[in-house]
C-alpha cells in the first residue's frame, strides 16, 4: 500500500527501501482508549509493530469522536490504523485470563487508565510480569503513577494548563480580554503518547540488545510532565531571576519583526524577517526603506521595543494584498514566509505529497481516506498503512486463534458468554 | 544528583531503582545546533546515553539564547545537560578526520543542518558509514531530506504554520481581528526532536536485538511533518467532507462548557464541565440551577450551540472570585479545573516536586538552576542530571583522549592549529 519508495527518485538516500519494517518482530498489547495510549501504539504500528488493541464490547469511545459518516468516525480510520482490534470483557474472570495469556505473547503493554485502575482489575504490573517476567509496561496518565496528585481526574486541556502551555498561548498581557487559546488539537495527549513510544523503545533496546540486561522496565509518562518538558528556559529563568515568562501573541518576545499578518482575503501569512538583511528586504517591499538602519529599528532589540508600530505598519501593507500575491512577493524577495496552513493547504502541499506525508488510504467503509503519513520517515524501510482503522473486534478470532490456539468453537462459546 | 528514588516511598512501583540507566551503553554524536537536534540528544542523555556534542569554536548559538547571567544562558543549563561538549572545526581536513574517528566509536549521529549540508562538508551518510557500517543517522530538518521543498529555509514558526498548528491556535473566526497565537515555545522543534529520539531507538532496537538485522537506518524527521502528524482528524475530515477544521479560541468546538475563564485577580482558570453531572454541579455553583436540563442546555450539542451565552454567564461569576477562591469552590464540587499555570505555578506544584519533575540542579556557574526533570520516568532506573550544560569544549581533551587515545600534546597541537 505504501508507494513512497517508488515515488522518490530524488531521495538521495543511502539505500533503497529494502529492509524489513523497523519494528517488525515487536508485539504490543494496548489496553487504552481516547488519545494518548492509542497514539503511542499508532506510532509503533506505523513502523511495523504488531499492535493488539483490547477493547470493551462497547468499543473505544474515540470510535465516535469527530466528524462521522454512517456513525463511523473519520479520525478513527487514521487513529486505529495498522492495529488488530480484539474485544475482551476485562470485568470477567475469563476475560482477564485471556488477557494474561495474550500478555505472555507480547513484549509491551501500553495502558492509560487512571493510576491503579488496572491493579484494581487484577491486572497490575506484578500480575502481568508473572506471565511475562521481562514485560515493558507503559502507563500514560494525567499526572503520573505516584505522588499526592496522581489520582486527580485527567483532562487534556487541564494537563496542558498545568504543563504551562496554556498560559503562554495567548495575546500579550493587556492586548485583549480574550482567554488564552487552546491549540486546536489535544496536543498534550499526543506528546505524552510520543514520549511513551520513545520510552518503550529505549527500554526494549536495553532489554534486548547484546549486552543488555534483559530486564522489565516501567515507562511512567504524565501528560503534564510531557508538556512541561518542552517549556525551554521557562523554569531556569524563573528560578534564577524570578522572571515569569509571558505570552507574546502571534510574535516572539525576543525577535522582531516576526508574526502572522492579515491579508486582503481574510487569511494570515507568517513572516519571519528579524535578521538585518531580511528586515531591509521587507522594509523595501513594504515601502518604508527609510526605517532601514534608522534609530529605533537598527537592531533586533530596538525593533523589539517598537514591535507594535512595526507590526501595524507591516499589517497595513499586507492587508492590501491577497495571500497568494503576498506570498509571491515575499518569495520573490527571499523573505521566509508561509500562509497559516488550513486542512486544505496541508492536503494540497506538494512537499507533503512528494514525501507521502499526505496520502489516500484505502478504507473498506469510506473508499479512501486522506491521512497523514508516518513520522519518522525511514527510507531503508518506510512505515506503511497496512490497513485503516479496523472494525470493533475485527481481529478477535484471528488473534485468539493465532496467538492462543483457540478453536473457532471455543471462541464462539466465549462470545456467547459475553467474554468477547 | 538524582534523589527521586529516595523521595518516592509512595511509588507503588514494581521495583526499586536498582537497574542501570535505560540508555547506558549507548553513544551518540550530535552535530547539531539551536533546538531540534539538541533536544533529541537531551532526551537520550537524560536516560543515560553518552552524548558527545560537536560544536564550532564559536559554540552553538543557543548558548546565548534567552535570559542570561554574565553572558551565560540559563536555558542552556538544561538544554545542554548531561552532554559532553567537544569543539571541532568541521571546515578543516583534520577536523573532519577527527569526526570520522569519533563516528567509528558511536552508535548514532544526530544532525540538523540544512539537507545536503553535511554531504557538502564531506560528511555524508555514505562517508560516515564507511567508518561505521551500522551507523544510525538521524536528520532533523524543516521539510525533510528530499522532495521539491526540501531546501527552503527552516524557521520554527513557519514549520508550525505549515503543519497546520498555527491556523488552529486562534480565536474562533469572527471573534477578534488578532493574529493566530504562537505557542510560547518552539513546540514544533521540540516535537521533531522527540520524534527523532523515538526513531533512533526504534532503529537501534531492530539493529541490535537478538534476531535483529544489524543494519544501518536513516531517521528523516521533518518539523512540518512532526506537527502535521498530531492534527488528529483534520485531514480525514477534510478529505471526506471538505470540512476545514476551524479554531475555537479557548474552547473546544464539540464540547461545552469547557474554556479558560477570567478571575477577579486577572488570572485564567480552566473549567471542564461538559458532562451532564459536571454541568449540573457547575450551574448550581454559578447560581443558574434553572439551566440544568433546560431547553438549549439539556445536552452537550445544545450547550455547544449556546456556548457564547454559557461562557459569558460562567465568566460573569468567575470574575467575582480570586483564582484561589474559584479553584477552591470548584475543587469542593469535584469539577475538573486548574489555573493556567505560570512558571511560578509550575515551580511550586507539589505533584511536580514529589516526582522530581521540578528540581534544583547544581550548576557551577549559577549555583543551582531550577530545571524540569526527565520524561519518561522509569522507576527501575530513573534518568538523572549528571551535570548541567557544559562550557564550550569542556570535554574536548577528555573525549579525544578517552575515545581516540590522543595524547595531551597532540590535542594541544590541534588547538594551536585551530582544529579544536
Amino acid at each position: 500500500m505504501d508507494d513512497r519508495g517508488a515515488r522518490r527518485p530524488d531521495a538521495g538516500m543511502t539505500q533503497p527501501a529494502t529492509l524489513a519494517p523497523v519494528l517488525s518482530g515487536l508485539r504490543v498489547l494496548e489496553i487504552g482508549h481516547f488519545v494518548a495510549a492509542p497514539f503511542c501504539t499508532r506510532l509503533l504500528a506505523d513502523l511495523g509493530a504488531d499492535v493488539v488493541k483490547i477493547e470493551p464490547r462497547g468499543g473505544d469511545p474515540v470510535r465516535q469522536w469527530g466528524e462521522m459518516i454512517d456513525g463511523r468516525s473519520l479520525w478513527w480510520s487514521m487513529h486505529g490504523r495498522n492495529k488488530r482490534s480484539v474485544t475482551v470483557d476485562l470485568k470477567s474472570d475469563k476475560g482477564r485470563a485471556l488477557i494474561l495469556r495474550l500478555v505472555a505473547e507480547c513484549d509491551v503493554v501500553v495502558e492509560n487508565f487512571r493510576p491503579g485502575q488496572l491493579r484494581k482489575m487484577g491486572l497490575g504490573s506484578e500480575v502481568l510480569r508473572g506471565v511475562r517476567p521481562d514485560l515493558i509496561v507503559a502507563h500514560v496518565s494525567g499526572y503520573g503513577q505516584d505522588g499526592p496528585g496522581a489520582n486527580r481526574a485527567a483532562f487534556g486541556v487541564i494537563g496542558e494548563a498545568i504543563g504551562g502551555l496554556r498560559y503562554l498561548t495567548n495575546q500579550a498581557p493587556g492586548t485583549a480580554d480574550l482567554p488564552p487559546v487552546r491549540v486546536g488539537v489535544s496536543i498534550g495527549d499526543s506528546i505524552a503518547g510520543l514520549y511513551a513510544a520513545f520510552g518503550v523503545m529505549a527500554a526494549l533496546w536495553q532489554r534486548d540488545r547484546a549486552g543488555g540486561d534483559g530486564r522489565a522496565r516501567t515507562i511512567d509518562v504524565a501528560l503534564t510532565e510531557s508538556v512541561l518538558s518542552m517549556m525551554e528556559g521557562m523554569l531556569p529563568e524563573y528560578g534564577a531571576l524570578g522572571k515569569i515568562k509571558q505570552p507574546a501573541g502571534g510574535g516572539i518576545a525576543t525577535a522582531a519583526p516576526t508574526n502572522a499578518y492579515p491579508t486582503a482575503d481574510g487569511q494570515w501569512v507568517l513572516i519571519a524577517a528579524n535578521s538585518e538583511p531580511l528586515f531591509a528586504k521587507l522594509m523595501t517591499l513594504v515601502g518604508h526603506g527609510e526605517l532601514i538602519g534608522a534609530p529605533g529599528y537598527a537592531s533586533n532589540p530596538e525593533r523589539v521595543a517598537n514591535v507594535d508600530t512595526l507590526d501595524q505598519l507591516i499589517g497595513a501593507w499586507t492587508r492590501t494584498l491577497s495571500a497568494g500575491e503576498l506570498v509571491a512577493r515575499l518569495d520573490a524577495s527571499d523573505i521566509p514566509n508561509s500562509k497559516a496552513y488550513t486542512a486544505a493547504d496541508c492536503a494540497a502541499d506538494p512537499q507533503y505529497r512528494a514525501r507521502g506525508m499526505v496520502r489516500e488510504v484505502p478504507d473498506k467503509h469510506f473508499g479512501t481516506v486522506l491521512q497523514a503519513g508516518m513520522v519518522p520517515h525511514v527510507p531503508e524501510s518506510p512505515g506503511t498503512v497496512r490497513w485503516a482503522g479496523p472494525d470493533l473486534g475485527e481481529h478477535t478470532d484471528e488473534v485468539l486463534g493465532e496467538l492462543l490456539g483457540l478453536a473457532p468453537a471455543e471462541i464462539d462459546a466465549l462470545k456467547q458468554e459475553g467474554v468477547l
